[in-house]
């Protein structure tokens, strides 16, 4: 596998992408963005498991029965949830003005949404948008796209990579937006990747299924679910590698590259979370069973304690413990180490279930990075996972209490 | 019922208690309590359902086997969690200090603790400590009691009042510390309440635990579950009342005098919870079952984005629907009602799963509060549920985040 770079769309056959203002956002930002393959391809998706369901996840459930799509029209300023009948009929209303524009039919669109809950899209602005966006569709607008899907996020989220398989170059390439609202189940963000592998639709969603379950489903940056996360994975075919229909080599290498792109993605969501200054990457190794390595490794990074710990470099392992004691994972505190690790060192805190003597200022100093390891090794097995996540911050607290009246 | 005060211990026969600094604390202030009764008592107790638990709740959870109790030893400087056999080993040594001292069997002595994990207890201090608590235990001892079993707590929580069963007067009175790592299963706080009600252990039990899955069970400040959890609830039957051993009428007026007992001192957990500005109070009403009133109501009172909005008074109404969409409850969306309510005045802002027209300004000003009231209605049966909680603040990072080396 060879990584491209940090930009969405690069050179992935037969996509192209647009964004731009539609005047959906206050801010006069980016808001409209749109994601669209040349050839019919195979779609696989994961949705959030809200009970309450943002009106274009309802569509997209049912539209993506169908054999094919061919586009995904985004926007950043309305959330479309909690909005009724009036919701639903809107989100159709989307999908018919793109398909029309496009020349494909209505269930070829899939539509994704964030941002305000409960207030309907103004849809003179958004059919304007979509004229317009639908008219600058190009190979080159990637960076656009991921622009257009940001809300609070500080940074944009992309990464292209490319395989070999069967000679042909395959690439896959991705872009997602996060920030609040973020936990999983699925992991309350918007992510998409196109590839231009061949590749069917029944092993397309078995691959998405388990890389999401490893990816953005852990992550968490307030484990607040939202009403409108989904991730969509769309494969066109355009690289012209023989058909990966079984569990063969090729899905492997090509398993392989979308988990890649997928954690890379959700990782990029966790360091950019809500006034995060840090990215707390959580490892639990040789657990009894994986959904033990799973609970530890989420409960750690879902901690009020532990995510206020870190932002000041405390190096209270006492409450790490706690999390993975509440956790409800299967484990024996008896034989459980600790280290903390960064790129400045590692240091062990906790050995078999106890305090060990460790030099406070220097553990410290390890945390004080923009990256930290938690690494939690229960020695009772020889299942593992990983979960991401970042620091609790007052910016975090300003961003989400600063409602003055 | 009577309430009497918001004083422990005040008038409930035959109990004493004492509350003195003997060193643990760095700060000097009050860390050692004790709790006694001059008359063998019947005890029930719930721990903290942590994986981790600390060496007392080890030791009670095997002494609370005993038939009776007298008495209650607590510390607020170490929790003696993560201290292995040695915790362990230092646990019995103070159970057996204090049975020295009072002239009991070891096994009537129960222990609690709360403060630094992983550092060993410094025994030297805690002997010492011991000898001159229990010569000082007196009738007037409870709001020593109250004071001594403090950590991040800013205010003692306390609270007396009284019922008559059989033509006596029979006193419940509580005490608890709570602050931070808060949540539930047990509710990550220490309670303990006297009583000199007759009752039958068994009969204690069992209202002991429905009373504490309505009170202290239905708190949040952060989520987090302590290791060293603990309600206790001591009755020695100097009331002389008959003794209440069925369900029957003083069963009845016992059992709602504990439950108001219990819910204000969670209450008061929940108001005091670590930089809080406001006490938040969710009402989930007509639930098709009891667990889900519990989970929304729950769901909500957990949520950071909930509790930041709260803090910045923000009637982001969105947040609350998005946390019961999430909490696995089942409901159904389209039925829903919310309403802001608080001594200010009330505003319905959602109603049958959608966004209606309010006074945004109104609805902020009413949530500008100590005390908010979420009333969710899920007109969909006829259960329902409370939990408290409070706002997520800047002090709150502040307090759990302040280590800078």
């Amino acid at each position: 596998m060879k990584i491209i770079n940090n930009k969405f769309m690069q050179g992935v056959k037969k996509f192209k992408g647009a964004g731009i203002s539609a005047g959906l956002k206050k801010s006069g930002k980016k808001d409209l963005a749109i994601i669209y393959s040349e050839e019919k391809a195979v779609v696989a998706g994961t949705f959030t498991t809200n009970r309450v369901k943002a009106a274009c996840i309802l569509l997209d459930i049912e539209n993506m029965k169908n054999e094919n799509s061919q586009a995904i029209i985004i926007n950043s300023g309305h959330a479309n949830a909690c909005t009724g009948e009036q919701g639903l009929k809107d989100a159709k209303s989307i999908n018919e003005s793109v398909a029309k524009e496009l020349k494909l039919s209505s269930k070829e669109v899939l539509q994704a949404s964030t941002g305000v809950i409960g207030v309907a899209i103004p849809m003179d602005k958004m059919k304007n948008g979509i004229k317009k966006i639908c008219s600058v569709i190009s190979e080159e607008g990637g960076s656009d796209v991921s622009q257009a899907i940001m809300t609070t996020d500080t940074k944009t989220k992309e990464v292209t990579v490319e395989i070999n398989i069967d000679n042909k170059n395959v690439r896959i390439s991705g872009v997602a937006k996060g920030s609040g609202m973020i936990k999983p189940n699925m992991a309350t963000m918007l992510s998409f990747i196109v590839t231009d592998a061949n590749i069917s639709k029944k092993m397309l969603q078995k691959v998405v299924k388990s890389s999401v379950e490893n990816s953005y489903n852990m992550i968490s940056v307030d484990g607040d679910t939202s009403t409108n996360d989904m991730s969509i994975t769309m494969a066109n075919g355009a690289a012209g590698n023989k058909l990966i229909d079984s569990e063969n080599e090729e899905f492997k290498i090509f398993k392989e590259a979308l988990d890649y792109v997928n954690v890379e993605l959700a990782k990029k969501i966790a360091r950019d979370g809500e006034g995060a200054t840090k990215l707390i990457e959580v490892e639990v190794a040789n657990a009894k069973d994986k959904e033990t390595a799973r609970k530890c490794a989420m409960s750690v990074v879902s901690s009020n304690l532990v995510k206020a710990a870190l932002f000041g470099s405390d190096p209270n392992w006492g409450r790490i413990i706690c999390a993975i004691g509440y956790s409800q994972g299967d484990f024996d505190i008896n034989k459980v180490d600790l280290n903390f690790k960064s790129s400045l060192g590692e240091v062990s805190v906790f050995k078999k279930g106890k305090n060990i003597n460790f030099d406070e200022k220097i553990a410290s100093k390890i945390i004080n990075n923009e990256n930290v390891v938690l690494c939690i090794n229960l020695n009772d097995g020889h299942f593992k996972a990983t979960a991401w996540g970042c620091d609790l911050t007052y910016k975090y607290v300003e961003i989400n209490g600063e409602y003055r009246t």
